[in-house]
């Protein structure tokens, strides 16, 4: 068993010394993101504090660019890694999922967002694929707010 | 608009520097916990460093504890804040949802604990109040491996 993560290398479209962050496809909430550790680790337990410092600032990045780019009202962040042990041996890896959440409705990139559920737990069921040129737009959006 | 938490001031079970631990009524992932910031804080952006590196040593104890007192498989955690946001003025409290998974049945405190969905998101309806003698029993246990 190779871990997923590991073997493939996607390139991010941000990074950090130890994190990459990517956009997820599903935008069911608007700048969803996942956050990967660059090393391959299997628990909270197994981050360095140089690691976890640079996730703290990662996030607070994140989260003000999220709030500048669509007015994102707040975040909902977890570390689950729950699919990894559907496998006989399992290889989690590190990372983290983050749905910004919005009180209003947000127009971009010519499709409007509409967070029906906010002020409460997020419906996993509710996706929303989005083509690629979106993604690129939503990501661009965020970089103008990221570096 | 007072914050629920800063007015209540419950009692946690353990307690670091800048973070209390409650153990949840609601024990359908044995060992169910919600962490606490001491302070008022509203997002993940307001925390300072020493509260974060607090928090992940305070995680690390806390997955060493339920490995050791339940034989808990991996933890899935998160950081939500949503139900503050069906208030007009919302007042959110930083605080942490941690639910430990386990691959096996746990017999504990005369019950059997199950995770039927292992290696899946948890499953937000699938309650289970427990009564306030097995609440005790399970921090007990918890408090024998984290300090």
């Amino acid at each position: 068993m190779v871990c997923d993560f590991c073997s493939k290398k996607k390139k991010p479209f941000f990074e950090t010394k130890h994190w990459r962050v990517f956009l997820s496809g599903d935008q069911s909430y608007l700048g969803r993101i996942f956050i990967f550790l660059n090393r391959h680790a299997e628990s909270i337990s197994e981050l360095t504090k140089e690691e976890w410092i640079d996730l703290l600032e990662m996030m607070k990045k994140f989260e003000s660019a999220a709030l500048k780019a669509f007015g994102a009202r707040l975040f909902n962040w977890s570390c689950l890694m729950n699919n990894a042990f559907q496998e006989k041996n399992p290889k989690p890896h590190v990372h983290w999922h983050c749905r910004p959440r919005y009180d209003e409705q947000v127009e971009f990139a010519g499709l409007t967002f509409i967070d029906s559920e906010f002020g409460h737990h997020y419906i996993r069921e509710r996706k929303r694929e989005v083509s690629k040129e979106v993604v690129t737009a939503i990501q661009n959006e965020l970089l103008r707010y990221l570096k």
